[in-house]
């Protein structure tokens, strides 16, 4: 069994940050928009929809979606992506050790790899900041944007994995970036490994 | 302003034995029944009496006692005792460096110290064995006796503090003590001190 590293994290949290650094620092590969990557190349999907569909949707169908997938016999293009995303992901579970970020990596390898489950938060204040600082202003207003993320990134999770966001009984461990730092964030996970 | 860490924790969890472990690895003290003694000390109330009104009651009342207590205008027993076990939980913060177990201490101490607050979780079935081991058995089926406990804790905890229980956005970590186990939990706590 593969050992992985599952980042799960609010968004504006420097989850990917540190999930990058784990990897770098334990000199496996971290999976992250490589998996979108993916995505578009198997979906035959323009890129700017699948990520529209996923959880980096920048405003607002996805939920909507979610529950209309349910009252159809087909799949929606969002289960067929949700499936697809699922098929990649174990694929990489079962190739090699590595870090994955996001995409309920945490839920949909919990029986095939040996998984050190992570997920990242800190104070809303200081992600509004941060997320000006990484990603730049947006016509949308910081904290609006912040809190539709944060709605999209819970509803997507909750909807296909049927557990609840952020709820501390699914990880190992848990840090507040804000308070501990990246830095620090990083070794911790990278000697727990 | 002292550096408090405070140490919350899913019974059977281990967390006790954590919170001790990192005081004596800082050279700090640890307090947990110290708490309840001072309190049996002050109030005038029987040990097991208060006991059986704290957090640690093997069986039944707490909840209810908390809500009859909004229904009178006088303190009920219950608020007396948290009203004393808050005050002796700020006059620890202000006193020394410190490692609190439970007691609601990381939100007693919130804009008192600087506190490093810390979770201790572990899953169900690893906590009822650990509880037969460290506590023995007793009448009450060790299901039913954690499950209890579970409920109790929560309860108490959101009545008194109004936050949500076991809600990651109020830790600075979390470690799932059952997969991280003991040892490292107390060696990343004391190094983040």
């Amino acid at each position: 069994m593969k050992r992985i590293i599952t980042i799960s994290r609010e968004f504006g949290s420097g989850g990917r940050t540190i999930g990058k650094g784990v990897a770098e620092k334990l000199g496996i590969p971290c999976y992250d928009h490589e998996v979108i990557e993916q995505l578009v190349e198997r979906s035959g999907f323009a890129a700017d929809y699948v990520k529209s569909q996923s959880e980096y949707a920048p405003n607002g169908s996805l939920f909507v979606n979610a529950l209309n997938a349910g009252n159809f016999h087909g799949l929606s293009n969002q289960d067929k992506l949700w499936t697809m995303q699922r098929q990649i992901i174990e694929e990489l579970g079962e190739k090699e050790n590595c870090v994955i970020v996001g995409r309920c990596a945490d839920y949909i390898l919990r029986d095939r790899a040996d998984c050190l489950k992570v997920f990242i938060h800190r104070d809303f204040q200081s992600r509004a900041e941060r997320i000006v600082q990484v990603y730049g202003e947006t016509e949308v207003p910081t904290e609006k944007r912040l809190k539709e993320k944060d709605k999209r990134r819970a509803a997507y999770y909750q909807f296909y994995t049927d557990q609840k966001w952020a709820d501390l009984a699914n990880y190992h461990i848990v840090l507040d970036s804000g308070v501990i730092g990246i830095e620090k964030c990083i070794d911790i996970i990278a000697d727990l490994y």
